[in-house]
């Protein structure tokens, strides 16, 4: 295949072309997972933009990189190594500026592309370079409030864009707004023909009876009303579509004239999610980011017991038990275990899209009439709405229960996606409680607590699975809000303080210290915030040293909160966490081994600092 | 003035209503300072809406609070208290269920109201009870990414609620957005009702000459084109307006028939910024917020020399030398220091509105095409864009600058508005450097060793001037990048570590220290990342007992930082900065006597703990 010669391909090369890009695609996601549906929807759409742009020197910004695997295969020489995406040092799963010039804004989190377009087109026309800036934004990403922001913005930023909307239709379902009806709109092929024959037809008897100033003007709004191009004819854009995401001819012309404009040109696409692997067409959904599967006999995915379900399972007890319990998310329904929720309670179930601002400032708005609503977001999309927590939520003290799902590192997604950060962001903020169980049973109590608390709550919780070894694990002491467990030892002159999936990891430093000699507890502290300061503190004043082990970056996190609430004492606190970088993607026990996170690194730390000293 | 049969007076008296209460705004800006031009304008539409709804059981949510300070005077008995507003223990100066229940929800940030009014109708819905829902947003609010996608999410969220637009023209500049625009295409009354005489005419013709079917559809396409109302009818709300907002009856009819009508509506009201105050009317930006003036004899508050002054200056300097160089404020151009940068580059100045998302990721999209880009941004603000400084900036290590203005506690906005998070909130972010200069001479050099960075930097500053004590304090020692500057004694046993604003609180409390017989010196940290590890361990290992103090919060504070950095050495350290708690409002002394923040009570404390030590 050669790729380099893209442009001079017949439509026959680029047909097979399109299918060995999703053969690819399939092939490399049957393997290493990864998200399928959107990607194999967008293969024609990266063919035609490579026929007629020539990146790096035009800029293409995909928003969210999950459209962008044909885009990582087909440029700066990248097909070969593409087998390689996802997998611990081989090709990141999102677009990458650091990995390739042709990469040429990150793109793992929605919302960001057109004002990072916006934004490389101001600096070309301070320039007065000709290089095209390409925003490729999926329908769903548009209507989060940073895309939204900087449409508002376009015209008086940047002299000329191109904004390709790939409007694979995913955000058109009952609980969406109004922005997915009107590109809905646009759709149906049929009724959008006839209409246009009227009004043009219309067009031409008005010119002959009506108002000559009036004439132009009102043509252009009847224009706007059947082919709905008002919206982004409004934000000083020309509108072209819609266009046949699947024909790269069509495509190529499209974005011809789009070349050629003067003007910001719209260019609304249509494809198919999944395109080319049945199963993915059917349910895009189920097939939207997978897990290794067989090619050859592809099954659905198996929804698994996972910290997601657990929380989906809690909430849907809750609703049954309160009228007033109310579920929402951001475009995540079933990433975040709410699927079942959604179908058992409609009318107490909100999903606003890809809106994480939203979400939360909504959920303060219900919560200050009268409802319980709990919020279901990850990690790395709470940091979009840190400040609705705290303004929206915290300061009148709302009782809104945060469930932060893929807390801590979550390992083949990488760099954008994991949740190291949310105990540094969140625990400086006044009248926030932060939580994390170890076990299913603990999860459950502290849920029951936090819903009946009658003020902000964030329960964190990882990517995955509880694990086996303390999932059952007998039974869970009595939970008084802001006291720790201790769950071994506490006696003893070392105290590993940690919480939720990483108590597991102080069992087995533990077994390794006492294997050393070095007699150690264990503490799981439940609460991040209130922290337990007068166990603590008891311990503190019997010399105890203390060894903190977290999920999350050491910088801020909670062995940082141990340290705070030991004040003065001075007691020595050895702190383990994520390093102050961003962490790449990898399985968590490759990353774990990078960067010195296995029991064993932990265990020989410790033992080093704290054996010769006993 | 018997506010509570407001709904019955005569027009007369309601007129007579509107001058007392602007007369009590003037008084009371005068005397303790605030927000007037806002205040002003919205007086008449409050009187309108207190006449038509019934809160406290409708709802009214104000979006940023300095619309409302009407609303505050007229609502739950605080004509009298309103003296004393913005003053400590005083009625607080933005919308505060805290202190009213017709204070529905807090507004001190921009972007809330819509989503928050959904919320609250959408639990309406669920219960099935009648409170009416009204959602009060400024034109340039209304652009914020937050408002824009709840009016995304409008008509699928909730049966119905009502959207008061408070159209100011503050936003209309060359520099923002389409939807500003957009309104103002509306306020041409002469050229609307021209135009719609001619279309209502037009209509009619139509009726006779057209295919019978499309004509409906038509005919709503005319009057969109016209009226206006396209944007908001495509988000299934009924348009209503323009309405003049100083006409009390014309807003009580719009707000009449948005009341009856079973459709969300919006109501479009034009309202003069610093009505009543002539030179508001004149310059409603210079008297946008104010301190105290003299109201018989008011004059133009004057540009002092304060941290944004100087920030701006050096933002000049740079433009000066260096092209690639430009500035970005959200709708804080006069607040952030930059109004001469803005006049000098205009083609190297960006004003986004207030979309604090957009402004970070559209600096990031500069930066990734070879531009220079300073953002200055007030810290709580900053909240806003937390992920967009992770993923947009840091990920791919872009060369932005950050001005975090108002760093530290502001006095009398309060509780929304204190900059005490940033450092929590950004410092276990990677690649991303933060700092802050204790004088004019620091900052200027810093600055620029930010801008040859070429990576990101975070540079706070505080509300206010340099203090006088170190503005020109003798020559600063030379800077380089993440080390300390010893000031005072690093020699001595007891070392104050701290930085910025806070230095010269430092000396304070090292002289109350001495002569106390206390040997203490003082450490300019000058980064809070990357710390300057070297010198803390070296003073550690002297035995050194640490304080840090900060214009902050503590927790995940900068003493986080510095026991961080200790790591697991027996070194005491007595960390001193703001609560866990929303500071109110009130002077910076009364406000710091309240929190024990004295230079005396933080010297009394380190006694207390180290004189019987020693």
């Amino acid at each position: 295949m050669n790729i380099e010669n893209i442009k001079s391909l017949s439509s026959e090369e680029m047909k097979k072309l399109s299918e060995t890009v999703r053969e690819r695609i399939i092939s490399a996601v049957s393997k290493n997972g990864g998200h399928l549906a959107s990607s194999l929807g967008a293969v024609d759409l990266t063919i035609a933009l490579l026929r007629v742009f020539n990146p790096p020197q035009d800029k293409i910004v995909w928003d969210v990189g999950h459209q962008a695997y044909a885009w990582k295969m087909l440029t700066d020489g990248r097909w070969e190594s593409f087998d390689t995406i996802r997998r611990y040092n081989g090709m990141s799963p999102f677009v990458n500026p650091l990995e390739s010039k042709y990469d040429s804004f990150v793109a793992g989190h929605a919302g960001v592309a057109l004002a990072a377009a916006e934004g490389i087109a101001a600096a070309r026309d301070k320039r007065g370079t000709a290089e095209h800036v390409v925003a490729v934004i999926g329908d769903a990403s548009l209507t989060n409030g940073g895309n939204l922001e900087a449409l508002n913005n376009c015209s008086s930023l940047t002299k000329k864009l191109i904004l390709v909307v790939n409007d694979n239709r995913m955000s058109i379902s009952q609980n969406v707004g109004a922005f997915a009806r009107f590109l809905g709109r646009l759709l149906s092929g049929v009724r959008y023909n006839k209409i246009k024959a009227k009004v043009e037809n219309a067009g031409h008897k008005m010119r002959l009876t009506f108002l000559r100033g009036a004439y132009h003007k009102i043509e252009q709004s009847i224009k706007s009303l059947f082919l709905g191009n008002t919206f982004f004819e409004s934000f000083g854009m020309r509108y072209v579509g819609p266009v046949d995401g699947h024909d790269i001819n069509a495509l190529e012309s499209a974005f011809e004239v789009a070349r050629n404009d003067k003007r910001s040109v719209v260019i609304h696409v249509v494809t198919q999610k999944g395109k080319g692997f049945k199963p993915a067409e059917a349910k895009p959904s189920v097939w939207h980011g997978v897990g290794p599967f067989d090619k050859n006999d592809p099954k659905e995915p198996l929804e698994k017991v996972s910290w997601s379900s657990i929380f989906g399972a809690a909430c849907i007890k809750a609703a049954k038990e309160d009228e007033r319990v109310c579920a929402l998310t951001a475009a995540m329904q079933d990433g975040t275990g709410l699927g079942a929720f959604a179908k058992e309670f409609p009318d107490r179930f909100f999903d606003v899209g890809i809106c994480e601002g939203h979400l939360l400032s909504f959920a303060a708005g219900l919560a200050s009439n009268g409802m319980k609503p709990i919020v279901a977001v990850y990690s790395t999309f709470l940091q979009r709405a840190v400040d609705q927590v705290m303004h929206d939520i915290c300061i009148a003290k709302l009782p809104v229960v945060i469930g932060i799902d893929r807390a801590g590192v979550v390992g083949q997604d990488g760099k954008t996606h994991n949740g190291v950060f949310d105990i540094p962001m969140l625990r400086a903020i006044p009248n926030l409680s932060i939580c994390q169980a170890r076990s299913l049973e603990e999860f459950n109590a502290m849920f029951q607590m936090a819903l009946d608390r009658n003020a902000p709550v964030a329960i964190r919780y990882p990517r995955g699975c509880p694990s086996d070894d303390v999932r059952n694990g007998g039974e869970v002491s009595k939970i008084e809000w802001g006291k720790a467990e201790v769950l071994e030892s506490g006696d003893a002159p070392i105290q590993i303080w940690t919480l939720g999936d990483y108590v597991p990891k102080a069992y087995d430093i533990m077994h390794i210290l006492k294997k050393e000699g070095l007699d150690a507890g264990i503490v799981n502290a439940r609460f991040v915030k209130p922290l337990d300061v007068e166990l603590l503190k008891a311990q503190a004043r019997r010399g105890v040293k203390f060894v903190t082990i977290e999920n999350g970056v050491v910088a801020a996190g909670f062995g940082s909160a141990v340290r705070e609430a030991l004040s003065s004492t001075t007691q020595e606190v050895l702190s383990f966490g994520w390093a102050d970088d961003f962490i790449p993607h990898g399985s968590i026990e490759e990353l774990e081994a990078q960067f010195k996170m296995t029991s064993g690194d932990i265990a020989e730390k410790v033992l080093e600092k704290f054996k010769k000293e006993s």
